[in-house]
């Protein structure tokens, strides 16, 4: 009955009659808060991958721990109506599912496939009913995932007002056109970019990067966006001491890079993935010659993230800002962007650290759940990333040949002594492609009885809405 | 509160009153079982691959219903006393893990790591408790899986006599050494090769093929594997009619095929993944030029499985067999054993088939249980494996470029008019390698306080023979 034992103590602690807030003083409200933290592209793979690095093999992560446990099915369609499955999905369209419960196609943020229309988010349905609503992530806050909790937009990429009508790729001997949202500038009776439609949106907490999105002038032009997030309201800040400094009592928008915030992890001398280096031989013949494979290696700190802020020390502001005085509750998103990212760009010790940030993340909110009750915290991602634990020998090994992966390998030396083989392959572009599995979802004692074993990914939608009474 | 609500409904179906034996009369024993069905190779992508095909993506597979859902820790060392870890397991290992609950090294069969200590598995604890047991497998009853819960031998490869000195790969030119079992030989006071160890073991069924590994003379030399076998008490049936016809009442050994089993399902014109064709342009750089990529195909029911038993067949007969007249209660492993062995050979078809191989037995099993309350049916896997779902658009797909996996790719035709693509990219040589995430679990009703959210592999030891009282 071990797990039973562990429900019963989780339901105890959630329970416990001393619940006191973070200031110390007893928790005498009956608020009700959702935390949904999202690891972007974190499925099994990179989560055994992390786990390996930072616990051991035999470790557990903290999410390991947590007393419900599932599998969500991730959904995506083509982008008209009633259009046919498709079976890899992007961040945009993953992020609309969670955030309004409806199946969207790739690169739309909350607007719905084909129709274009605008899809009601759980952030608005909490703020119509007297809710707080904070966004935190590692990414700029423009990127998909936070976006789609606010912003109704046909594509993911229309960042600032100078991206609305549209976007291009500098190839550099020529522009690649990415496509546009010209239907959804305010000239046209559109909300406008994702910066414009945050700094006119009603959420209080916005913590991440992205500056240069609000560097630009507005559509209409009377001055810049964060000078349109000021004037809406919002307490500007951009470095990690105003955060640690900050305090509730005023929406506040935080943006502590230009883009999206560097990465805590790297490999050494910043090495990523590199691509084994067959002989001549080998390449006249794969049964000839030999094959030299990446050199191993460890992680290491990323010199660059020197003072940015931890997404635990965002979540920490964050929880402090949604929580002083307020009866009600809040929606918290906290997203951990970089996993992803990393792993487009074939990063695994990239990947690993910003697993390490979901973790902290997660014990800050579950401290914070411990003391107030009613705190539903769900961990998951949205879909599955290129990255594959491989072999370090090959199973066919005693062959007499060289056998190792097309793609690109990192051989990462582990704490705990061991070599772990990393392999990206899905193509030899300069960023990998997302994969299709379903994805983890795990929730502390509030998700018992919530959460099913295997749910469509729009169902964490309606059980954060149930959850909330929305 | 909908998971609640699908526990207590299994529970009340579990524990229904008219509790009624397969032949239709009330159950009055006190039996208990463990059904345990592994999918060889069995990861969440795989899954996702198979159920999207199958059920559609918005479907749900049998085992998608089942009340208790878990994610199990692979674990594997290196062959010597503590061992290091090794991050990407075999499934001579991984079955030890769970037939023996002790972590193990590549390629050992109920053996330990270094000391080559025999390990006791469930199948002998539970023979000794006075317990039936049964083996039914869609590899050879000799392949590693199957073998573990039964032999014990250093190496998964010595599988009948002939093998038993030393295993030698014929590549043609030469013969390439795959290393041998010498002193686990008879003749050298071991258990000898794994056939051999099955024909003497006390195994109630055993079901599926490597009719081969039978064929050939014992050790001794007084006639085959099979005669002795038979001399053993083994009733011996080597065809689908025979398993039908089949009584309980004797030890049933079947033998359906001279190696593995044929799978279910193949590509068109028994098409597997291929590579993309590049340009010469292509070839001389990655932004010119095009690519050509596999045409896309459906998958079609394999011609040489006629007159194979499916796994659900076997099931039925080992369940008949292990129930009859039974007041104590039987062990049986199902192995689903293709799922792997196609992954390795690049054929997405052949593993989806063996996918739905599995949700037969699993739906076979499931009713078994149904009307004996006492039954603890658990599906797992025992590692992931290379197949992975990518786009069938890349994310780049607006870039003028070709992109492409520089791996192995198949386009599968979905029933419900989708294009699924699935890379193998972990290797070009002739198999691909297993990965290393963790794997799910799942477990009917009476896994509900058992089977903890994450386990380590050989918890799922603990759990079945503290089920059984062992
Ligand atoms: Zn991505
Ligand atoms: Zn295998």
């Amino acid at each position: 009955m071990k797990y039973l034992h562990s429900i019963v103590c989780a339901l105890a602690v959630a329970a416990a009659p001393a619940a006191v807030s973070q200031t110390g003083q007893e928790d005498t409200t009956h608020s009700r808060q959702v935390i949904l933290i999202i690891g972007d592209g974190m499925g099994e793979q990179q989560i055994t991958i992390a786990r390996n690095y930072l616990e051991g093999a035999t470790g557990r992560l903290l999410m390991d721990n947590m007393p419900v446990r599932a599998a969500v099915q991730v959904l995506t369609i083509e982008d008209k109506p009633a259009g046919k499955p498709v079976y890899v999905a992007d961040s945009a369209n993953t992020a609309t599912s969670i955030a309004t419960g409806v199946i969207t196609s790739p690169g739309r943020i909350a607007t719905s496939a084909g129709t274009d229309e605008d899809l009601t988010t759980i952030v608005e349905l909490a703020e119509s009913a007297g809710f707080r609503t904070g966004l935190v992530t590692t990414a700029s806050v423009t990127d998909a995932t936070a976006a789609a909790f606010v912003a109704h937009i046909s594509m993911r990429l229309c960042e600032n007002p100078e991206l609305v009508d549209e976007v291009f790729y500098d190839a550099g001997y020529r522009d690649i056109h990415l496509g546009g949202c010209p239907q959804d500038a305010r000239k046209r009776g559109g909300p406008g970019a994702i910066s414009e439609q945050l700094a006119r949106s009603s959420v209080d907490v916005i913590l991440g990067g992205g500056a240069r999105h609000f560097a630009v002038r507005t559509e209409a032009g009377h001055g810049s966006v964060l000078e349109l997030a000021r004037a809406e309201g919002f307490h500007t800040i951009d470095n990690l001491e105003q955060l640690q400094r900050s305090q509730p009592g005023r929406p506040l928008l935080g943006l502590f890079a230009s883009g999206n915030l560097p990465l805590r992890l790297q490999g050494e001398a910043a090495r990523i993935a590199e691509k084994p280096k067959p002989s001549l031989l080998n390449r006249l013949h794969p049964y000839l010659g030999s094959v030299t494979l990446p050199e191993t290696m460890a992680c290491e700190p990323n010199p660059a993230f020197k003072g940015t802020p931890s997404l635990k020390k965002m979540t920490d502001t964050a929880l402090e800002h949604l929580a002083a005085d307020n009866d009600r509750g809040f929606f918290l998103m906290i997203e951990s962007a970089s996993i992803d990212k990393a792993a487009h760009k074939r990063n695994p010790c990239g990947s690993i650290g910003e697993v390490a940030q979901l973790e902290e993340a997660l014990h800050t909110a579950l401290a914070f759940a411990a003391k107030h009750p009613q705190t539903l915290v769900l961990v998951t991602a949205d879909h599955t990333q290129a990255a594959q634990l491989v072999p370090y020998t090959s199973l066919y090994a005693q062959f007499p040949v060289p056998i190792y992966t097309p793609g690109h390998l990192a051989r990462i030396e582990t704490p705990e002594g061991g070599v772990m083989a990393v392999n990206y392959a899905t193509n030899d572009f300069r960023r990998e492609e997302h994969t299709g599995a379903a994805v983890p979802l795990y929730a502390n004692a509030e998700g018992i009885g919530r959460v099913s074993p295997f749910l469509p990914q729009p169902e964490l939608f309606a059980i954060m809405v149930d959850y909330l009474g929305l």
